[in-house]
């Protein structure tokens, strides 16, 4: 008899080989999965996220499962055993108990990521494992304009790294967001969508950074992704930017779901 | 002939062992003087730095000096010389060619030196380097109205670490500004004083704390002022929430005179 756990983390990047266990690597899995052995004196505990990050990729709410196989534990103590044992680039923020048929990857409605990219022409020392740094002018009301484009059901294999072994690429973008914040002269960017491909935020902010200097026209993004052809966008914009800011496990809520027009 | 060279940096401590050059050490002193080296091919320049920061300590205001013995270079292209040179921990960010009368440490009037704690209950894995962590219930009226009792100028023996060479440990504290950031669950501590002693935010720092949380007494500092005794404070705030935010060359401006009460 286990108790299955589902547990939302944050956790800093950039001294993880990524989320996905691979030997001889510091990953986040790899290091839940090393303290829930020693929790349960030796036992191999499987953990499963809702999403693989890659290298340097950030995360404030990951959300993880796991099946706890000793005496079941309350969701707040669960907490506090974590933090202890875990190293201080991953915490634990919130627990639940639930049903063996949830799993976060399978239940997940959809998904959240926010990017930052500093404008600043020399890289921040306090940002440069948390941005993008892109010093050039950029047309923030062009990108603003070509994000609406995305929004919608579309094929995104345009926007897919090769490397992803999941053959359907349709997904529905439900929110955009580009902002410039004035005060650290940052520009971020939102964007929930049913599911994400491989690099595919990454591959979407560089476009639009492209879009916002210049690079490309402002109704590009449309014939991108109707060519269905990944050579059309060759940048994928720093791992240091990114970050997995929430999943859904109910509809993504209406606020969110923005018409194209 | 050399040209003096007045500059503005900002660090992130954490992985460097202080300001000042040692052997065998990453040191912010050390890293600048090898770009220097090398942009003169071999010749030994000295850095002079305000103030030396401690290991894992930032700064993003420290301002240093340095004699440039070849060809004077403009301030911006010696700006953009050293920041394409320097790893990504360090950035020039204001140059200004001054008289060799100027000397960052003797010229100072003043320095402000910013702490941030956090309040959360866990460690914000985005925060493990740059704030302390504190996560005990205080009473900010407490530490405002304490922190008042050190304007003005005293003695602050009992707030200087061992290990400080300087005999005479009268100093005049301008301003103190103790504010608790709700979003963010941090208390942002500032102090500009004359001089800094060894150790000695770290220490104000966790004086106020303790009496925030109730350990001590609210009137407690002037007491401790008085018994010239280091003993009377065993405790000191952690180096990561500690920021050399500004060095003052002019006056301290009347606004950041605060009087007594």
């Amino acid at each position: 008899m286990t108790t299955r756990y589902k547990m939302t983390i944050a956790y800093d990047g950039h001294l993880f080989h990524g989320f996905q266990s691979q030997p001889h690597q510091r990953t986040v899995q790899g290091t839940v999965e090393a303290a829930l052995k020693k929790m349960t004196k030796g036992k191999n505990i499987i953990v499963e996220g809702s999403g693989r990050t890659d290298a340097g990729v950030h995360a404030l709410g990951q959300v993880i499962h796991f099946d706890y196989p000793d005496k079941e534990i309350p969701p707040a103590r669960m907490i506090c055993a974590l933090n202890s044992m875990l190293p201080l680039d991953i915490v634990f923020k919130e627990c639940e108990i639930v049903n063996s048929d949830f799993h976060v990857r399978y239940s997940a409605k959809g998904k959240w990521y926010r990017y930052y990219v500093s404008l600043d022409r020399f890289v921040d020392p306090f940002k440069r494992f948390y941005t993008g740094h892109y010093p050039y002018p950029v047309d923030i009301d062009k990108m603003k304009m070509a994000a609406r484009d995305l929004l919608g059901t579309h094929d995104f294999t345009s926007f897919a790294a090769s490397g992803g072994q999941i053959k359907n690429k349709v997904r529905t973008m439900y929110y955009v967001n580009v902002a410039k914040n004035e005060q650290s002269n940052e520009i971020v960017f939102d964007f929930i969508c049913s599911g994400f491909l491989y690099n595919m935020v990454r591959i979407l902010v560089a476009t639009l950074l492209e879009i916002g200097r210049g690079k490309r026209p402002v109704d590009d993004i449309p014939r991108v992704i109707m060519t269905k052809d990944r050579e059309q966008v060759r940048e994928t914009a720093q791992a240091s930017g990114l970050f997995l800011y929430h999943v859904f496990y109910e509809d993504v809520p209406e606020k969110y779901r923005l018409d194209r027009e």
